[in-house]
């Protein structure tokens, strides 16, 4: 089944300890759709400027991501600079240039209105419940934030939650939007704000995924997935994206939504976003094969099972 | 078979978020032992001063801990103060007092020679490489460090790491020892000094194993074990020596020391290490039955497994 995504394609300047690399291809919407590609079709909505060409074009075009949502807009694309030289698991943002996102008011093609997921990336919330609100009838709802908008912008934010059906965030995010330290607290504290789900991305150690165990909202059902033991990370921009990309997408492409099938949406959440980790950008992504996909999923059951 | 422990006998003063105790029974090898003596036979070296009395070596006796080896000094046994007050994942310390055990010089009794198994617990390494030459014979040596012995008993470190089969130590450990931020490296340069495993504890996140993959040191095998999700952390004091005891209990009650009994003694090792966390001290280790032992190891399994 389709997926629609909404948020930011953008271009990024990175420096890791890996080496810089100046104006990629990035943005939420770019990681997301890429790695959910390998599962189902993809429809983005985003707004670009006019230095979005036809080199950037053929990047969603070549994983036949749908772009007639990606709007053109006079001036430049959102523009991020950042750098991880003491810490990979956190950027340091030296640069955020909104540029024609400053003015995004998303539109969904009707083409695409017959999606049954849909991925808020981490955007507004304003925007984000605009475009919720536009697709009153999908089937999953899933969404992104992050401290920016938890800090800020708490009303809306809330005001999103209600209709989410999967809140993914990393545990700092979990944490200040809950005021709890703990994180099976802050976990059903989220699911208190509307979300029957709550994947928590806990970086170089995986991810947890938090269910309300019955429709009431008693007890909690968890599932954890290790993240990849990586050699080398080379940047990890976009990982939590692909996460999100790759554990939704599996989602979208299953029959049912069963709890087999939410573990193993963990499992290739973390599969995707280890592979974003091992090059710049989209680098990794851009080469990715489904077999590569397959064999890095048999590792990871290797990794964490005990048969 | 049986294990051989050396280390701390200890009290502790301890204060966490859920509250305050004073001089509660504690000491690496205290939990190590407790742990380990629900899998397998345990002896224990440790030297106590004159504020041990029966109450204390109670403890050990309803575990069938052999206390043979714990000798009894004049003064006061060593005395830890610390809090957790900030933050749950590190002890800050307030008190450190080692009385009796300055002038520590393990002594190991006959009964105790043909023990197969020998953990040395977190101690100065001169003293952990005194044990483990009087004892050459034994099948499997593993131990335990800690910062202050990497950063300022390196040299004496290094020689006990040259004897070791299975190092025990956290991320912050790991990457101190070897000067590499990324955990596979560092864990491949802790195999470099001599272990032919490393086990890196991540608190809350779980557990990694790392084995060299085949004789040559040549590749890295890999296992992770979650970290039960827990509700309250009570009080973490003895969390990752009552892990090395579940782990260490586990293998020793092994008949052979397969890949499927590490996979196994990993989670074992966080079981043991969950308890701990569940009461002050050894409060919950010590009410703790061989049932709940299994049941969770069997929510362990669900935790993690796609299956």
């Amino acid at each position: 089944m389709a997926i629609t995504v909404v948020g930011s394609v953008a271009f990024d300047s990175i420096e890791t300890p890996a080496g810089k690399r100046e104006r990629c291809l990035g943005g939420a919407a770019t990681y997301f759709s890429l790695a959910a590609s390998f599962f189902t079709d993809v429809r983005a909505i985003a707004v670009v400027g006019e230095d979005f060409g036809r080199r950037q074009e053929a990047v969603f075009q070549a994983h036949n991501i749908d772009t007639r949502g990606i709007e053109r807009a006079k001036g430049k694309s959102f523009f991020w600079e950042g750098s991880y030289l003491e810490d990979l698991n956190e950027a340091k943002t030296h640069i955020t240039d909104l540029n024609v996102f400053a003015a995004f008011d998303p539109k969904i093609p009707d083409s695409y209105r017959d999606s049954e997921f849909l991925f808020l990336a981490n955007i507004d919330p304003v925007l984000q419940r605009r475009v919720r609100e536009q697709m009153p009838d999908v089937k999953l709802v899933a969404g992104d934030t992050m401290n920016y908008w938890i800090k800020d912008h708490r009303e809306a934010l809330l005001e999103v939650l209600k209709g989410l059906d999967i809140l993914l965030i990393n545990d700092t995010e979990a944490r200040m939007l809950t005021g709890k330290n703990n994180l099976v607290q802050a976990a059903r504290g989220v699911m208190a704000l509307g979300p029957k789900a709550l994947v928590v991305k806990h970086g170089e150690y995986g991810a947890t995924l938090f269910q309300k165990a019955d429709p009431k909202g008693q007890g909690t059902k968890c599932f954890r997935a290790p993240a990849m033991l990586l050699d080398e990370v080379v940047d990890p921009t976009g990982a939590g994206d692909s996460f999100a990309g790759g554990f939704f997408g599996y989602l979208a492409s299953q029959p049912e939504l069963t709890p087999a099938a939410f573990r193993h949406a963990m499992f290739y959440g973390s599969v995707m976003g280890s592979f974003t980790c091992e090059g710049f950008g989209i680098d990794r992504l851009q080469k990715l094969t489904r077999k590569e996909i397959d064999d890095r999923f048999i590792l990871f059951r290797e990794l964490t099972h005990l048969d």
